[in-house]
């Protein structure tokens, strides 16, 4: 049994249909495993909520910064509502805890799929609290937990690729502007595997590996953000 | 001047701030002409009518369809929301008469370009009745215009790709699963063009190019339903 009460404080919210709250945290793969499950799993919730999340932040948005072009609002929007960002405050609020899962994919915590099942299951909270509260209860909610996270975004210009940041960052506190040089490229052309390095002039600041020579470059660069603390 | 009377009565909506409405139908090349026109341009406006009309058209789609899946319902949705039929309705609004550009644009009638700007249009006017009238101008609109499109895109499987279409109509009406194959490639790699055949049996119903196989494949497939009278 999952523990919804001390769950429903640490979202600050009650559900008058506690069973929309359990469906929001059904993953797909619990229902292989649990024929008899009488609740779906959590995908319409999710197709719902993310639309709900949409809206309140662009409203959000729109409203509180009157003057700023759309591409500005759109990027600081992409970085408020993405799976890493999602998937990072699902952990918060101990959402990962309290999923239903198949017992396959409770193992496998550290995945990239876990990360998608964490913000699909946030996107279907937000949902489920939409169906339950309103669009109030749903605006109270991204408030308190998702666009509250926006000042640090915009004090740290974290709305910037990684490369961008890592430019801007080493133009203000050093004066220079940062190159990237393949430094190697193994493997077949369909599945290359290129290595870049990040400079500061001479120094060697980071490495990056990825499947193109742009992939690599920003792995590179968020590894330079890192050596450097510019964090 | 524009007819903003007769462009009211066409769109049944009033708006209490006419200028939200003018706003709404400025494209930012009509400012380049006409540095002293007091309203920004549109694209703000459309930032927020893209959310209200997600999120309209996802409700309705959850509220109406209990039984269906969340992947069933995203691709009904893309095929309500995407630019080529925002731009169609549009058109029907008598948008385009009414829209602010610049000399050069409004020469440019036919292209690819003019239907994002009239997309993005109707985005814009969503917007801007949602900030005139609220969620309920706004649903209504939406509902008048847009979701009154569903009945006819699921009766005639529309979201379906015109691939899948093609299948679907040869398989239910002749029994034949049609195939494709490559007619000529030309033109260096970077840019090569390709000329793709969809037959039934050994019959060419009709060529797509396109700059890859499967561009081609769609574009075959698009005018195979032209052609055999599928639509």
């Amino acid at each position: 049994m999952k523990e919804f009460e001390k769950l429903q404080g640490t979202i600050k919210y009650s559900f008058k249909n506690i069973e929309l709250l359990r469906q929001a945290l059904t993953h797909r793969s619990y229902l292989n495993e649990h024929p008899d499950f009488k609740l779906g799993h959590n995908e319409r919730l999710e197709f719902l909520g993310d639309a709900v999340l949409e809206i309140i932040v662009t409203e959000h948005l729109f409203n509180s910064f009157p003057q700023t072009p759309e591409g500005d609002l759109t990027d600081w929007r992409a970085s408020l509502v993405n799976a890493k960002m999602l998937a990072s405050i699902a952990k918060d609020l101990m959402i990962e805890e309290n999923l239903y899962l198949s017992r396959g994919e409770e193992k496998d915590d550290n995945s990239k799929a876990r990360q998608y099942i964490l913000a699909n299951a946030m996107e279907a909270l937000i949902g489920a609290i939409y169906l339950d509260g309103g669009l109030e209860g749903a605006k109270t909610f991204i408030h308190n937990f998702v666009i509250s996270h926006l000042e640090h975004i915009l004090a740290n210009h974290l709305y910037l690729d990684p490369k961008s940041r890592f430019q801007e960052k080493a133009q203000e506190l050093t004066g220079i502007t940062p190159h990237y040089k393949v430094i190697s490229e193994n493997g077949p052309d369909h599945e290359k595997i290129f290595e870049v390095g990040l400079y500061l002039n001479e120094d060697l600041i980071a490495i990056g590996r990825g499947s193109s020579k742009q992939e690599a470059q920003v792995a590179a660069a968020a590894q330079g953000l890192i050596n450097k603390e510019w964090k």
